[in-house]
């Protein structure tokens, strides 16, 4: 019979859960996680992309809480937008909570959130959900997978997770707990696929302690170690190879210097005293004594990796003898950028160590083996492959029928997707509305959409020509000679020669249009005239905006 | 003493030496591949880039010959431009030959362009030139590497290679010739960097046979194999592997089937009688005796199987039951569009096999310890790591040190850089100038440069703002309402609401305008003002072009 129950992930056209999942029992609902995705290359000036929670607006007094599974952008980014909609409780553990603060003062909505943290081993009751925190491994701190019991059964939500031995913070992910739940049942797994085409097991965070040690004992001079402002537990590991080498650490990045006091404070980051200087105090070093932790290990072009790639550093400046290490993945697109930056700092004369040259970084996400031993912990009755691409959740389901589970008891769907349990089997539903919601600058959503992005596209591929005439709809007659302007089309002496020919396009076009013909009609002839035209002179479409002004 | 020989690398900013490389001695200049280079994705409209030759124009009457390594586009993509400012005869192999023709043939090039077709062993006098291709093994037939005699000493040019003990042609790199070379003494080794980061051997071709076969044996219905047009060899795999399994052929993809037709001709491609079919002949056969080899494998929007995985193709379309596998390496800065193809394939409820969950491809680029092959075979007195990014070439550069190539005879250079020879050993010159050349419709060169490209940058950011208004210079005031259009700002509310302010900021802007100010300087304030604007209401910037038109 059919339960109650209803699981919905939330990420738009995004990776599955990712960013946003719904847990709905009867008339109660449990949002987990609330992160941003980046906008893929030809989503043009989009700054970064939300869930679309569009389907919860009119069920507004029914969402109960949300729980943050860990500090990442992917699962907190999106937070100051969704409570400004949605101002539930957030409930996170003490690091997690720590970078909420942050990203919510710069919202400035620190003040009328009520924020709650919570620790692993806590049980905690909201409305029909008991919800029991479990520490797992990734590549920050603190981060807990979520058991919620309901009336209809437990489900298990992964987080992002590996299973790493010997982790940085010394606490791998917590097995009895996993064994307990399995005891009791589980009635649906929803596990990390973000490495299910990754065979084998993902390596321990020990083993980038080794190469960074490798990389500090042999640099002759300073080193400069690019990751991510988050990564926590990776900055705690190049604190403590730095200090093995007596080398001083400067931060150069403001999220980066920001969540590093945080950590300090909450005790997630041990900094022996006098170890950290400015980077103007770190001057007066010898460059051996010296290690400067940065941003912008992605090639983002504003921070700091790229300022001192292109040698637009205010403080900083690349120079033969220094080490550059890139010690963080690749974000799927910014493989170019960062294979600039790379080449730029090799230009400047550094040494730079990247993956695969060492292993100075590795996935913080379980790979197949591990995937293997989770499922085999658990033995859900149901399993929900998520936090992955449709190609992910694919392999993520081969992976759990390889192991027995029944393929109609894995469900591989897209966001938007209801998930129901009917005799504690799992049923693919309907798919509720939901696309991306793109933020760009102040616009949010509906502002900047599909068709803008097309617009911009078209621009971006050939440019864009203006022509602006003197008409008069009485006569159907042109007066005096139409003005041509281009942007981004060709440069000055190609544009002009072609102009040349274009003006004489949009004379041709109006000498036989008859009087009294709307301004409006000729602006849409001229349009068509002058981007065939192009086409033909160019093999290029610029946008063609014509504009009759009238006489 | 300084000889009259000089190398340069010519491929403005692209791979160095990949796509085009001059060898002069005195008055004589040997070229060598004239390939083209796909744009990053940040080459808004770009098509694809030349190599920057302008060092050679004004040397044309030297110029003796191109020789051309092998038939990829990378090496001869750039032939139809470069033959027509220097109509100089070309040296190939059968293959290579055979895919310049078809590429001629398009160029309506064929019938003035001298073609001369040579084969590994031969010896060509060409000026002071004594030039020796040699068999080398790459992921097309027919490649050769070459050897130049010089009054000044014998350069050895890699081309593209790997080391195949098991190629699918049966012929091994010619060890034998390369051993003969070292006994006559190598001046200079340029050498393939291109996987100069990956440690190990590159995997033989056999390989993949293995892996398609894997494939094949349980693939329930159609399999669909997309890969490059112009990867001869891997065709041939395919071929030979469907045959097994009494699979029928048909080719979707004009190029593909034109180089099939041309590489059976020249004996390149041995397919059994009645094998092949038409896409209309193969809908009467089970799905389970059909293979379809198709293009696209790099995600290209127009290509075969992004139609396919669009729904798109007028003939095929993929259902349940296909399997699909893209047989083809990765292009950087293609992953996302080649990733999208996939999870669109899955959707349609296909199998997709593609690295690295199946060796359906392998690289055709020697690995560490096949370049440490080549160097140590060779022994040459100088090297210069050629065929990658900067980050390739100082990598290649590391291993040539660990084998004891003292660090002044190894040249990691830039293209553009001359490098000359002083009593034997190299020596980095001057850098002549070059740069991209975009090729961008029926433009190419100068006509879209940089600043173009900056113009479409922004567009594609923000998009565009249009206002045309009545002014009076004498007066110094605006007549009537300034007229604004929007393209890729906003959608159509939001964009609106931004026009309403932004007429209002023209009339202010205008109002305190002294009398007789020219048109151009109202322009540049309307221009300035509105662009603040937008920025504060939205926190983008869209191109802003203001036009007056004057009463």
């Amino acid at each position: 019979m059919m339960s109650n129950l209803r699981i919905i992930p939330l990420g738009g056209l995004g990776e599955v859960g990712k960013n946003m999942m719904a847990v709905e029992y009867g008339e109660d609902i449990l949002v987990i996680d609330a992160g941003l995705m980046f906008p893929e290359s030809d989503m043009y000036g989009v700054d970064f992309i939300i869930p679309d929670y569009s389907y919860l607006r009119d069920k507004k007094d029914r969402v109960r809480a949300i729980f943050v599974t860990h500090g990442h952008e992917d699962h907190i980014g999106a937070l100051p937008f969704f409570l400004r909609e949605f101002p539930v409780p957030v409930y996170a553990t003490r690091l997690t909570c720590g970078l909420i603060e942050v990203k919510l003062r710069q919202a400035h909505m620190l003040r009328e959130t009520e924020l709650h943290t919570c620790a692993p081993g806590d049980v905690l009751s909201i409305g029909p959900f008991r919800i029991e925190p479990f520490h797992v491994c990734h590549s920050i701190p603190d981060t807990v997978g979520l058991g919620v019991t309901t009336p209809a059964g437990l489900i298990i939500h992964s987080s992002d997770f590996k299973f790493d031995h010997t982790p940085v913070d010394g606490r791998p992910t917590d097995f009895a707990k996993l064994a307990e739940f399995a005891g009791r049942g589980v009635l649906v797994l929803m596990a990390d696929s973000t490495n299910a085409t990754e065979p084998g097991t993902t390596p321990s965070e020990q083993v980038v302690t080794q190469a960074l040690d490798d990389v500090m004992r042999k640099a002759p001079g300073r080193v400069i170690i690019a990751t991510f402002a988050s990564l926590i537990s990776r900055i705690q590991q190049v604190i403590d190879v730095a200090a093995c080498y007596g080398r001083r650490v400067a931060i150069a990045g403001a999220t980066m210097a920001e969540n590093v006091k945080m950590a300090m404070r909450l005790g997630y980051l041990r900094i022996p005293e006098r170890m950290m200087v400015s980077l103007g105090e770190m001057e007066s070093l010898p460059p051996s004594r010296c290690l400067i932790l940065a941003t912008g290990a992605q090639g983002e072009p504003t921070a700091v990796l790229s300022r001192l790639a292109l040698g637009q550093h205010p403080s900083i400046s690349v120079q033969p003898g220094d080490t550059v290490v890139l010690s963080s993945h690749t974000i799927p697109g910014n493989e170019e950028m960062i294979h600039r930056v790379i080449n730029r700092l090799f230009q400047k004369g550094a040494d730079v160590v990247y993956h695969p040259l060492a292993p100075v970084h590795v996935s913080g996400h379980a790979s197949q083996e591990e995937q293997k031993l989770l499922l085999n912990i658990l033995r859900p009755r149901n399993f929900v492959p998520i936090h992955g691409e449709l190609r992910h959740l694919k392999q993520h389901a081969k992976i759990a029928a390889e192991l027995g589970i029944p393929r109609e008891r894995v469900a591989v769907v897209e966001n938007g997707y209801v998930l129901y349990f009917e005799d504690d089997c799992i049923r693919v539903g309907e798919r509720v509305p939901g696309g991306y919601v793109f933020v760009d600058g102040s616009w949010v959503g509906d502002a900047v959409g599909p068709a803008v992005i097309r617009d911009r596209e078209s621009l971006a591929m050939a440019g864009v020509c203006v022509v602006v005439f003197r008409y008069s709809p009485q006569r159907g007659a042109l007066l005096g000679t139409p003005r041509l302007t281009v942007r981004g089309v060709a440069a000055r002496d190609a544009a002009e020669e072609v102009i040349a020919g274009a003006t004489e396009v949009v004379r041709r076009t109006v000498q036989d249009i008859r009087p009294r013909t709307p301004s409006a009609t000729v602006e849409r002839q001229i349009q068509a005239a002058l981007s065939e035209f192009f086409y033909q002179q160019t093999k290029n479409r610029p946008e063609v905006i014509a504009i009759a002004v009238e006489e």
